[in-house]
């Protein structure tokens, strides 16, 4: 078992990598104390791995809530049937909220925690690989708004993160690639070598060697664990880590919530990204091919759908980086170094919109 | 104009006290960036002083939302009111809402800040007596859940807080005494001189003497703001703000919220709290006699309504201080001497309940 520790002062946790965790009994007793015991899962994740769950939890008074599958019950009404549940169970201030599933349960169990009684404890337990590379990690919770995604929220850090990587056996191929646009993210903001290392194993990935997935989880929560270490609150570095994102949210939001998964949308908005910092003369074009080659043949696709440039610049103008009515964007100067802009040409970022959009 | 910094490192920020505040021009610029600002009112409130708010605030973007007034609005879906005007207005992650209001207003509003693209900023502009002494300062926000007050919400501290004293002129007599129940309860858990500066001027309170209400005022902010400094989470010694508040939110919860003010259910609530310390041997009589006469003098209840008492153990044994099933409760041991207790005889509990309950 690997262990990762996020360094956050008093609010500090692990993250916990490994095989077959999900069948160690008593894994998670350092994290809970005797307490209440609530699940937040979903009804495709529920079936496969509730049970083992329960059973290494031992004895403690356990109930379990079963959401509907996807984005799209990532919403305030959801949350509420999180938290109806833990008032009729008069569950108290010191109970612990358990996540499992990928990050759309993970950020509404999360933001459940955060809001039940001004914030109880809570445990992420990641089971789709974008949940376990990025959104179990850091804070983040919360639910989409009409209007956007992740609009309402907090920040409120788990007590622990268990990442059973045997779990990522039953993901289903579009959503294991889905994760590794994220993984791939990690290397393009901060770690040349890691996205080299990436192009020299994407097969393995592909056919889930277990040695490589290791490496994959437990090298992408380290950067973010340093990242969010220095930057909880994304004041200024956390930021990098929305590169293709704000490109990504106007995808998923133009298309509706759901069309596309999350890491689809990021994989596509990261090729949007890489072509504007080209057309800017920040990236060499040569870089730019072999982050669209790598994304690729991680069967990810590599540029947006065609919708109306408009409508795409208005979703995009909803992100939550905007500031003073600017888009701020996370571009890229090379492989491994992104930086945040928001003084590019209008002109050109319109042009960029109408060919990528248009096909 | 008095200022009462509440310390909190990097979340501190100043109460500020005085006559006509809101008549001050720029007196909230130095909390406010050059950004977006939303103003969030009541439908009683706005009226009176929005434009005056308006007017201090110079040339901002400004827009407001008008609640209805009243506890029975603090949900969920009057939450989503706000956050749908937020995101109409594509307001950013840098713009500031304001709460103008009583309780209500401002723990919907805080808590609509604090969620807000994981929370923005936020001033409190308390208009009410019990939002100046108690509500507006110390960063709970949140709204009421069916089962139970202030289930759902965050710790979210303000900017800054304007209490402008000339708002009470225009405040009902039975609002102006529900403040005067928390103002009474900082003299019983922190300052018996204050209590009985209090007993010596009744008649002044009640005639809304200017010296006396800036004193009060000022008093309290001054109490509070030491109790949130020591303990902000509320893992100990902010837990005894909270008295006559568990006995208080039974009775409000079982009348229906909104049939008594929150300060008048508050001063119920400390007078049973008093009766029971005195049942335990922990009080005087003496000392519970003088409570009873101040808050009736202050024209507010001294004794909840008829109500079953199985039912109202069930409505207390709902609040957030309930540790493990402990119906945890702040008694007396004196005036200005409060201490919170789990191990109480339960028979006493229910033989005190049913004596105060059934008249």
């Amino acid at each position: 078992m690997n262990r990762v520790n996020v360094e956050l002062g008093d609010r500090s946790y692990p993250i916990l990598i490994g095989t077959d965790l999900l069948e160690q009994s008593g894994i998670l007793d350092p994290f809970l104390d005797a307490s209440d015991v609530m699940i937040v899962t979903n009804d495709v994740v529920g079936p496969l791995y509730l049970d083992k769950l329960e059973k290494i939890l031992g004895t403690r008074r356990l109930h379990s809530v079963l959401l509907p599958d996807g984005e799209a019950s990532k919403t305030i009404e959801t949350l509420q049937l999180i938290l109806d549940r833990l008032v009729e169970h008069r569950f108290s201030r010191d109970c612990v909220l358990i996540t499992l599933g990928g990050g759309v349960v993970g950020d509404i169990g999360g933001f459940a925690a955060a809001t039940y009684q001004r914030g109880v404890a809570f445990i992420q337990v990641p089971t789709t690989l974008l949940a376990q590379v990025d959104s179990a990690v850091g804070g983040k919770t919360g639910v989409n708004h009409p209007g956007g995604k992740n609009l309402i929220g907090a920040f409120h850090q788990p007590r622990c993160v268990l990442i059973d990587t045997s779990t990522l056996a039953t993901l289903p191929d579009r959503e294991f690639s889905a994760g590794l646009a994220e993984v791939v993210k990690y290397g393009l903001i901060a770690d040349a070598a890691f996205f080299g290392w990436l192009e020299g194993h994407a097969d393995d990935l592909l056919n889930r060697d277990a040695a490589a997935l290791d490496h994959i989880i437990r090298r992408s929560c380290e950067i973010k664990a340093d990242v969010v270490a220095r930057d909880e609150r994304e004041t200024g570095q956390r930021a990098l880590l929305n590169l293709g994102h704000t490109y990504g949210h106007a995808i998923e939001r133009t298309l509706g919530y759901g069309e596309w998964l999350h890491g689809e949308a990021v994989a596509a908005g990261i090729c949007m990204a890489a072509a504007f910092s080209e057309r800017l003369g920040m990236l060499l074009a040569e870089d730019r091919r072999r982050i669209d080659a790598l994304l690729g043949r991680l069967r990810l696709p590599i540029g947006p759908p065609e919708l109306e440039s408009k409508e795409f610049l208005a979703a995009m103008s909803l992100d939550k980086k905007v500031r003073a009515g600017e888009i701020r964007l996370v571009l890229l100067k090379g492989i491994g170094v992104a930086e945040v802009h928001a003084n590019y040409p209008e002109d050109e970022m319109i042009k960029h919109l109408d060919g990528a959009l248009a096909h």
